[in-house]
């Protein structure tokens, strides 16, 4: 604390992110990584890219690596804007997109970020329920609002929303922007990029995307929102007023190399499907109750132990998971799916810690 | 222009950087890069990097960097603040620290992105005039304030202050932060950094480094505050309001390697040093009037040329340099620093042009 703050900072809870353990050994299942490495195409730019050139800045608009996410998605590069990974994204999307008169609203359970950012940004916010099985009722969002944002899958649930029913919602809100989080939608999920597409790209629509979980590369930094170029043109504007040069040269020439290999992509999401599916099932026997997910995490809770207890259990035999001692999701954890091999680790110490 | 863009972002006025021409053939010295690569280790701790572990995400707190900044520079890590580029960490400045009832005060002819910030955060400002040689006078600066900031050397100028000059401030200031932009600092300049070392460490100046120019590495992204720990955790507040994780594992990795490498810095910088004399000497010779510099660039005009017209001429030969197009300098050209080489190509293609 100091009196040479700006007012604002004292009112900030920042944001926790799950820990980064030091220690090798551990089995971490806490912070969604993909437990796959990213694109070998990805590590061979990044390996031709470090030189002497890394003397020179990089191209603040990243024009190369847009134009590879258009062609990727079946857009326009002006449908394209580029940040620091998601969450710098979503710093700007707030700032740019999200403060007006009205409370923007987001689910009571979702990703802990958005708050946050209000806090920071002055935005005023309302949280709408989940129902009872973790769902969002869609429905609930036909209110007054200065705009709407929440995950599809929503985190840490992983339950998805169909793209219908994103569509359904957009035709009854017309005068706000409503911002999906896409970024774990590669595990299962219908992605609403299609909607961008073309004359009828909505104005008040806007996807955001990360390379972090399904490419891999959360060491890298590189996130992404496309939409209606007059919504991109908004974030470039606020992006502009803060930082010229968000991503590297690395991170630049990398990301470009892992959006084009969709080959990569599809494999390693489908093992991790795979082993999601399988773990499901040896939870289940274990008598927990797990959100159905189109994640690369699970959501799941055991009528006999506590969230923090199976926390600090599974801690204590060298697995991280995430723990949120929130209302309603106290008695749950969050667990990222990695390998088979540590799913297994994962499903032996939870046998271990019920035979106590 | 949308509807749907924050009120705010309707009244911005984004920064336009330097532009980053992809044309290899041409003579660069309008950004202030270093015209020679970054520390071999640098590279050397990047490649190493450059493995699997990217699906990783880094350190968010970047402790290994931090110490490595604090043993440079006799500081404790608790000092240390980081950034994706000192342009955001004099985002995160601004908004964090200098956001006060008072204006802040910076000088007329400076980096014209303190007045872009400002409008981002809603920081009302004052600016300072420089002097008719256009050198900072310090005892103008005596009046009440919300905050001071300005580059030593400052930009676009390369005039310095001397550090006595900054502690007289101090002694005068102790209502606000003085924030001092160091980027320049190692083409000769006296650093301020010894005045945050040990117990009497002031409570309000903090100091800003890059590694953009004297380390090489403009590409990667990676920029840092000191200062009074108390200021540090405002800032910390306002980062993990914004973004977790701005530093991924090749910056951070690299920024470790480039800091404690200081041969190089001292090798590259005197370089620097000889050919900003050597071309002062011809641009004299060429009728030019040069402000004295201790920066990596100089700013200098002809008595006989406008600085558009020197501007444009200049680029119609393959070199660009950097013209400002405000008041009081638009007859100025900044110059930054190249090889001798370029530096004299420069000259070549200004004797050209008086020719004409």
């Amino acid at each position: 604390m100091s009196r040479f703050w700006s007012p604002v900072v004292q009112t900030l809870t920042p944001y926790v992110p799950g820990e980064q353990p030091q220690i090798q050994r551990l089995v971490k299942l806490n912070t969604n990584e993909s437990p796959y490495g990213p694109s070998l195409k990805a590590l061979q730019a990044i390996t031709n890219s470090t030189n002497e050139d890394l003397r020179l800045y990089p191209d603040p608009e990243g024009l190369a690596l847009k134009q590879a996410i258009a062609d990727l998605h079946g857009l326009d590069p002006k449908q394209v804007f580029l940040g620091n990974g998601s969450d710098e994204v979503l710093a700007h999307v707030f700032q740019g997109l999200l403060k007006h008169d009205d409370p923007i609203l987001f689910p009571d359970i979702t990703y802990s970020f958005y708050p946050v950012y209000c806090k920071l940004f002055g935005i005023e916010y309302k949280t709408v329920p989940l129902n009872n099985l973790f769902n969002i009722q869609i429905e609930d969002y036909r209110i007054s609002n200065g705009g709407i944002i929440f995950p599809n899958p929503n985190a840490p649930t992983g339950s998805p929303l169909e793209r219908k029913s994103i569509e359904g919602l957009l035709a009854h809100n017309g005068n706000s922007v409503i911002v999906i989080d896409e970024a774990y939608v590669d595990y299962g999920t219908e992605s609403c990029i299609p909607l961008l597409r073309g004359a009828t790209c909505p104005e008040n629509l806007l996807i955001v995307h990360t390379l972090s979980k399904s490419r891999a590369l959360a060491g890298l930094r590189v996130g992404f929102a496309v939409g209606h170029p007059a919504l991109i043109e908004g974030l470039e504007r606020v992006k502009n007023s803060f930082n010229s040069y968000p991503l590297g040269r690395l991170a630049q020439t990398g990301a470009i190399a892992a959006i084009q290999d969709q080959a990569h992509l599809k494999t390693t999401s489908l093992k991790v499907i795979q082993t999601r599916e399988r773990l499901l099932k040896q939870l289940q026997l274990l008598g927990f109750k797990t959100v159905p997910s189109t994640a690369n995490f699970i959501f799941t809770s055991h009528p006999a132990r506590s969230g923090e207890d199976l926390y600090q259990s599974l801690r204590k035999r060298g697995i991280i998971v995430r723990h949120f001692n929130l209302p309603r999701i106290k008695d749950y954890l969050r667990i990222t799916i990695g390998t088979d091999q540590q799913c297994d680790e994962l499903v032996s110490a939870l046998q271990d810690i019920f035979k106590d």
